[in-house]
């Protein structure tokens, strides 16, 4: 036993889990996306500074600017997943500073005022989040399917156009459909992902 | 139920997981470290790029060197923590490729030959591995206190001598200390995170 996380816990996060390329029609509520979000919210970030923002995609006006703007080879199944999730950076994620760090208020001007360290700082921590998120969407018993193969830009002008918010993954979110897994690639040994010194 | 992850599980890795600021003696081991990096390879990256790399800080001479780079509030944890992992992006991931995905050799020079773009793209893939990562470590009942405040280019002048990996977050890893907890600061609600559209 070298980890204290149960196997099947193990399973559903990790071993069993994979992207998935199709989904099932069966709807996701806000209920589940509610729920991973209460638990994602949690993990860490510097300065509990917490810069993930999440725009569900869920009107077919919607899904329809979306897919737009998404990689060829992502739009069928960007069309047809029961919910996508944009998940993006808040490069003013400063201004909520003093309610999230309520002790020690003048993080947010000490640390927080140029925009250049904002979105260094805010985009490495959302990743991080992004991170969690995936794994999240599993501990809903869901399946993610997340994608960088979107044009960036057009992403922002089309959702975010005050400029306040930069997508960084785009995510879809359901059951598995048919065939909806490719076979596991090898990952790198530990022994040449992990140095020791 | 709208979680499929069990209580236990939701506890462990994040409802009474929490960033740890001092650490009792009890050593990690390297099967301890090896059991994360086994379970938290497989989460998902861009094609499989996996460019996270793991330097794990355990002789007494590594960690002088380690510490003399990290803010000032942040040299005694990492000073005394059992073992500390800094988390780079090999910015040469690709090289790595062809074996990583093998149904698809080509795209090591058809989207990574530019190193711009490898660094772009290893970043932010290694930074969702570095989300995976904390809470891996988690998983291995272990306390995570992930820091961002060090000098990266003094890190990594002394750590990755060649120019091939960048650090992005340090690691102090070991079982909760006394008084190792910070009371846990509010996140934002729901609603001030996700937007419907």
């Amino acid at each position: 036993m070298t980890l204290a996380l149960e196997q099947t816990a193990q399973d559903l996060l990790f071993h069993d889990a994979h992207t998935a390329y199709t989904f099932s029609d069966e709807p996701v509520s806000d209920e589940q996306i509610q729920a991973v979000y209460d638990l994602v919210k949690l993990a860490p970030t510097a300065f509990n500074q917490s810069p993930l923002r999440i725009t569900l995609v869920r009107s077919p006006e919607a899904r329809a600017r979306l897919v737009e703007h998404m990689a060829e080879g992502n739009k069928p199944k960007t069309s047809t997943a029961p919910v996508t999730a944009v998940l993006s950076v808040d490069l003013e994620f400063h201004e909520r500073l003093p309610e999230l760090l309520p002790h020690a208020p003048g993080l947010k001007d000490k640390y927080f005022a140029e925009a250049d360290r904002r979105e260094t700082s805010g985009t490495f921590n959302a990743t991080l989040q992004a991170g969690y998120f995936i794994l999240g969407v599993r501990a809903a018993g869901l399946a993610a399917g997340p994608m960088s193969g979107f044009d960036k830009d057009g992403v922002d002008k089309e959702f975010f156009g005050d400029g306040k918010q930069k997508s960084l993954l785009v995510v879809n979110i359901g059951r598995p459909g048919e065939e909806a897994y490719k076979p596991r690639s090898p990952r790198l040994a530990y022994e040449d992902a992990v140095t020791i010194v």
